[in-house]
């Protein structure tokens, strides 16, 4: 049975402000808990319905401290899905940790405002095996459910950071700084790249902020084919995609 | 002024019902209206604000039936964005157009069932240069606000179209057909392409549909380059900006 104050506290953890206070996060989903129980994380409270729970009871209550039968209802209540999907877990947020620049990049976001793109990189890089991940202080919160929903596991794989960018990059000496500009960037299909480097990605609607740019030692653009007029950009999650599709394959790292 | 039987008619435009019923659909924002009036297409009505109109009114009234001034708060009672940008356009749903199969891939969605995806899988292809789109009978609909908003415009250049894609894919004769199988597929930074062809892009949950899978002639794969374990799979629109990012580079076309 989950009580009146249960609920209005877990559903409180929908704001940041209440995230913070606590120091914890919220993940949804039979897949992403699933993934969760997996990687033997601790987790302080699963709600869950009747069926997830005798489904799952051996193995959820080694790493969990709580477990609390829901009905559909209240966990329709607790929920920041539409159609919430039987077990919500609440665990600590995630330390960060040191970035690792040698051997591999380290993506850092100007200015990212929507979680789904946010949780789509997250993804994106876990994918193609980047590990690191710095995010300017006015990118989307990673634990906004938005986000983690989107990770789709992968925020326990990625470390991220929130950092000023700005003083981060300026303090790197001689270390690739790679960022898309529209114009007069190297083409990256042809280019050759560094074994390793950072990668900044500019946000949705401005790209990367006027403060950012001058720090950029290695501009590059991605091409379009389209033979017309064309997009006159693309989205955040998809330019981060080609680019790191386009590093890996080249370096094969 | 706008009247409350025009405020009740373009908000009902929300459900794909009325939208079919009278054959339109609704696009909404600066930036994508700017597309509009320079692409010079026929436009129904245009409902904006004050400033809106007095900025644009040369332009609109150019390709515009109706032009309607609205208040803030009339345009949020007709607007299916949380934050409504001035000006909001109901156009005729645009014609399909004949599939060119010749020197360029056709991409094909099986059951793609967000329309962020949808929306952003256009852009894509805008970017890349490909022209057609098929989707199946239950990839959801083009004219789905959220579809619109996030082609960006793109909607004006590629010809979507939803067929019975078995139907289609079995038709065809000695024509590649290219499709991302997890396993045993041809790495696609590694395989040699053909100039043209199918890319089938399968749905979020469940990838390509058992009935369209034996209708791959070319099953390829992207490798992730996770040293871990890695995420199981990637995004619906990351999956084909990947794929069509390596076919275009490989090819130039």
């Amino acid at each position: 049975m989950i009580s009146k104050a249960q609920i209005k506290r877990i559903s409180s953890l929908r704001q940041a402000k209440f995230r913070d206070e606590e120091k914890v996060f919220v993940v949804e989903g039979v897949k992403i808990v699933q993934e969760l129980l997996e990687s033997q994380i601790s987790i302080k409270t699963i709600c869950a319905t009747k069926d997830w729970i005798e489904e799952n009871i051996n193995k959820a209550s080694k790493f969990t401290k709580e477990i609390i039968e829901v009905s559909q209802e209240e966990l329709k209540k607790i929920s920041s899905l539409s159609t919430p999907n039987q077990v919500l877990a609440v665990l600590n947020q995630i330390g960060e940790k040191e970035i690792k620049y040698k051997e591999n990049y380290v993506l850092v976001l100007d200015g990212i405002k929507d979680p789904g793109n946010l949780g789509t990189i997250i993804r994106v890089a876990d994918w193609f095996g980047i590990e690191d991940i710095v995010c300017s202080e006015d990118t989307v919160d990673l634990y906004n459910p938005k986000t983690i929903q989107s990770t789709m596991g992968s925020f326990l794989r990625v470390n991220v950071s929130y950092k000023d960018i700005y003083l981060m990059l300026s303090n790197l000496q001689d270390f690739p700084i790679y960022g898309t500009i529209l114009e007069k960037g190297m083409n990256i299909y042809e280019t050759n790249l560094e074994r390793e480097g950072i990668i900044i990605i500019g946000s949705e609607s401005h790209g990367i902020s006027p403060q950012i740019s001058p720090l950029i030692t290695h501009p590059i653009t991605i091409p379009s084919f389209s033979k017309g007029q064309g997009p006159e950009s693309l989205n955040a999650s998809i330019a981060t995609s080609i680019i790191c599709s386009e590093f890996k394959r080249k370096l094969k790292i």
